[in-house]
């Protein structure tokens, strides 16, 4: 039954060399790994103005300057993560590069913080593509969250059917948008030039604005530096390429940049062309779209992709996370599971965790997660200075032929990451001051794992010296519960294996019962020696354990072993399961885990 | 770390033979079951005028004779139970008399449909509860889902805790609520004796009222009986009783009859003559407080203690479901585990069971419940008139010595609780429909587990012939992921059985990986024969399992027996548990469920 369904849903396994079958072409690997980026650009520009409105409206103008430091931002991070790529031609995430310049620590500060942050990504994204669509379709609101969850689940599914098919699927919204995107922008811009559009509109550039101050500059900057939030998923998906994995990524990565840069330099600029103030109720491109076409089939394409993109920004979170949390389980900093593929070759077990983790922020937060946006953004720009300080110190340490401008490409973008993550600690620090409680805690559960997996190698490699046990002979304990056929089955097994003493055990509630039971079974078993305990408090793992403890005791003194054989009936159909006492499967993990004792399990299976 | 939490919260152990010290006196056990019946006062006269006032209030009168109505249920009801007292003194609820009278099937439907009913019996009476405590502190609204979960808690921990500890906890409000209730109706009629209430403000009785239909008369009649749920929580609690039960009980069952007749008229009679209607915002209880007292203190202590009992009722629940429970258990009609007494002698998985369900049906109803009590009354006049009819066919058939006056008691409970039942069904159809649905799901699934535990038995029984299976030898397979001192020791307890065959086993993922390990094999174990598997989908299982069937298919030939032995190390915190794979409890459940194969766990307990 399940295996039908998750054979309906996810597709046929597949071999394990069928892996290379599996990699990006640049046009699928540019709408997979970039939606998040681009997406962005449908807030971006608006979150400059928000922070400018507090001041006048004639303080708009600053939206182009600052527009002009974003893209400055934006061009450091695509030179540095380019080089990243050449470097680090495995997959550069911030982790890794953050790991081998800066140190363990550093490394695992990026590394977690993304991890959260990938999570977030999925929250945050779905629910604003949700946001848009309820908006659209006010009969669907108060289905915000089944709607955001029925999403997740559709892009966890998409996943774990693999990488090259859920980007078949996913390219086309993500190239419709960028180009309903070109269309509007194209359309402002001959507007413009045709002065269809009245100049009055705004306040020209350098118009002097009372009450302006650097704090708030920054603070728009911060803002729009949100709009830059995804570019690193690229380095980090090197893996998933086809070859020349880096040479197609740096392309890729350029390709985005341009996009990027093209899109939000030319919403910025119609917004400031045609004065647009924020609003809560419409967003500033759907403002744009409207100046430009009026309330038609295009304006109505514009909002569709719009929407489409936002809830696939979510799967660059899909593409990123499990990825990153391979780099993070190679270096034994998280659970080992996270290496091994699924069915579909994907790394299934990131992906499911990544889609319950959001489906549970999202049900937290309602699918309102719009305080969730500045953690984010910090979460993105923290590893991005570590990241990009990391470089700066590779260049300083091996100084390559013409290190001097990748220095500067990587030292500029430190400082402008580092302005955007302290703008966002300093004037948000209500919202994002969790991070602080949240690293140092993530960072020391990395390194507890760590410590013990290096322990478990320790202890079970071949190398450390340890006398081999001798065992001289071997003592059989059968717990029985009755005489039926399940306890004959058991002893017949017991005595083929003929050991050196075989002690059937049987634990009696009532006093009475004891002793019935105890002539009872001579008849029935004489040549097996029958121990009956009482229970006080019915419990029958408490005096069983006492009784196998008494016995190992004596057992080790003559290098004799103990093993426990428990005999069990398995019903015919799982759910009857659930009608017997699982005895049998409590004392044997209590004998596992607590006692050093063998623990066989001998099975009678029903027939009806 | 649970241990003593679970100390702390319901207390040490007890042994077995302490029970007798559990049992109730009659005190106690008046307060402990009957505070369901009890509080239904609190909402009972309202029901029958709410109803009325769709006419006019002129038909308010009706109420008088409606309560003869109720009182004569009552009479009927508590006198036929004192009957089944005696007739059944090891506890008789419907089910029983039903069962044992009117056959299997009608038991079944009584059962299951009090099943049912206590677990919404502590839905709605905590729910309740917490609305009159967040109606007298409005702040607290809001969380109502929240405090309702808390006091379903804290009533489970009381009764795992055990039946005297939360008996003497729960008889104070019981008898501070039938003290405040008797504090109100004395002073009431003193008021109207000495014409402190003006007779003018209700109809006198007789008055023709137009529109008036006995449909209307008889559908108040059947809200007014919704005051007389939970009238048969003693006659189930029989065995609760310190000796000599029946007769204890039958005195509890008295009195607690005459309270509910003396409370109920009570109330009754003061909202007649204070001409009170009834309002969505104030209940009449507190309006006839009002009336009597004014806005003092005995106003909020009849308030208090009336919250206080309703929230209380749901105890009537946890002393009944468990009970049932016992019985359903004992017939094999639900699983066993119901039967088995908790540390404190207490039948805590009912208990459990109870506690989560009606939390869960807190959470889907957000603690609105009110369109759950039609069901609820439904599903406790079913029962009533089952287990009447079942004491009639008793006396039909038994005829003892007067049993005349029994039959006609019993006949008379009959015909009016299957009036009110019907009533309910007709009136209320949209609101009871499910339990049409459900009663013969529940009463198909008593039947599918009691033909599984028949089945098993005859399976088990050595009474059953089956010729005894000859075992001439054993194979024994190692699974092995590695050479590692958790392998060693796993071979070295193999080679000490000396079975006549010991295979390890070795799935390999990728060819190069499984020349190596040969290889290294023959160096570490030249005399274990080693078969390596190769892996097209990364699983471990399947292979295996493959290479399993391959062997027993041998081995059976020559009546061998195959046991797979699987080395396991185990982690010194358990926490570390989910940092590992856990390959080698899948395989074990794997192979026992599926698989005619025994399975030997050999644990490798890490130091550190």
């Amino acid at each position: 039954m399940f295996g039908v369904i998750k054979r309906f849903l996810i597709g046929r396994p597949l071999k394990s060399h069928e892996l290379g079958e599996q990699k990006l072409n640049k046009t699928k690997a540019l709408a997979i790994l970039s939606s998040d980026a681009l997406s962005s650009v449908a807030y971006g520009p608006e979150q400059i103005l928000i922070v400018l409105v507090t001041i006048s409206t004639a303080a708009f103008w600053y939206s182009i300057p600052i527009a002009v430091g974003v893209l400055i931002l934006l061009s450091a991070l695509i030179l540095s993560y380019r080089q990243i790529i050449f470097a680090y031609p495995h997959g550069g995430g911030a982790y890794v590069v953050s790991k081998s310049n800066l140190g363990v620590n550093p490394g695992l500060i990026a590394g977690g913080s993304l991890l959260v942050d990938y999570i977030l990504t999925v929250a945050v994204s779905v629910s604003a593509g949700t946001d848009a669509i309820t908006s659209a379709f006010p009969t669907l609101h108060g289905y915000n969250v089944g709607i955001a969850i029925t999403f997740v689940i559709l892009i966890t599914i998409l996943n774990l059917r693999g990488v090259t098919e859920s980007a078949s699927i996913l390219a086309y919204p993500v190239y419709l948008f960028v180009l309903a995107l070109f269309i509007l922008i194209a359309v402002g811009l001959y507007n413009i030039v045709t002065g269809g559009v009245s100049p009055q509109l705004h306040t020209p550039i350098g118009t002097p604005v009372t009450g302006i101050s650097l704090f708030i500059l920054l603070r728009a900057f911060a803002s729009g530096s949100s709009a830059l939030t995804g570019v690193e998923a690229i380095s980090n998906a090197i893996p998933n390429f086809k070859d020349p994995a880096p040479n197609n990524a740096a392309k890729t990565l350029m390709a985005m940049g341009a996009l990027l840069a093209i899109l939000f330099s030319g919403i910025v600029f119609l917004a400031y062309y045609y004065g647009i103030s924020p609003s809560e109720k419409v967003t500033v491109v759907s403002q744009i779209a409207e100046e430009t076409f009026g309330r038609n089939f295009i304006y109505f394409f514009i909002q569709g992709t719009t929407a489409l993109i936002l809830v696939l920004a979510a799967n660059t979170g899909y593409s990123a996370f499990p990825l990153l949390a391979v780099n993070l389980a190679k270096d034994k900093f998280i659970p080992r599971m996270f290496l091994m593929r699924g069915d579909r070759l994907g790394y299934s077990n990131g992906i499911i965790i990544l889609g319950i983790a959001s489906i549970l922020l999202i049900l937290t937060f309602h699918a309102k997660t719009e305080h969730l946006i500045p953690l984010y953004a910090v979460g993105v720009f923290l590893p991005f200075t570590l990241s990009q300080s990391g470089m700066m110190v590779k260049w300083l340490r091996e100084k390559p032929q013409g290190w001097v401008p990748k220095f500067i490409i990587n030292t500029t973008g430190t400082l402008i990451s580092l302005i955007v993550t302290l703008m966002f600690l300093i004037t948000k620090f209500s919202q994002v001051w969790s991070i602080l409680i949240f690293l140092p805690i993530i960072v020391f559960f990395f390194h507890r794992i760590k410590k013990h997996y290096d322990a478990v190698g320790d202890q079970l490699s071949l190398k450390t010296c340890k006398p081999p046990l001798t065992i001289e002979g071997n003592v059989l304990i059968v717990p029985v519960a009755g005489m039926t056929h399940v306890v004959e089955n058991t002893l017949n097994y017991v005595k083929s294996l003929s050991p050196d003493q075989i002690i059937a055990v049987y634990v009696a509630f009532e006093r009475d019962d004891e002793k019935k039971f105890e002539e009872k079974w001579k008849k029935w078993q004489p040549d097996v020696r029958l121990v009956t305990l009482h229970s006080h408090y019915r419990s029958i793992i408490s005096p069983l354990t006492k009784f196998v403890d008494t016995v190992e005791h004596k057992a080790k003194e003559g290098n004799y072993r103990v093993t426990v054989v428990i005999p069990q009936f398995i019903p015919k159909k799982g759910w009857h399961n659930i009608l017997h006492n699982q005895s049998s499967l409590l004392i044997r993990s209590f004998l596992l885990y607590r006692r050093d004792v063998i623990v066989t399990t001998v099975p009678y299976h029903l027939i009806k």
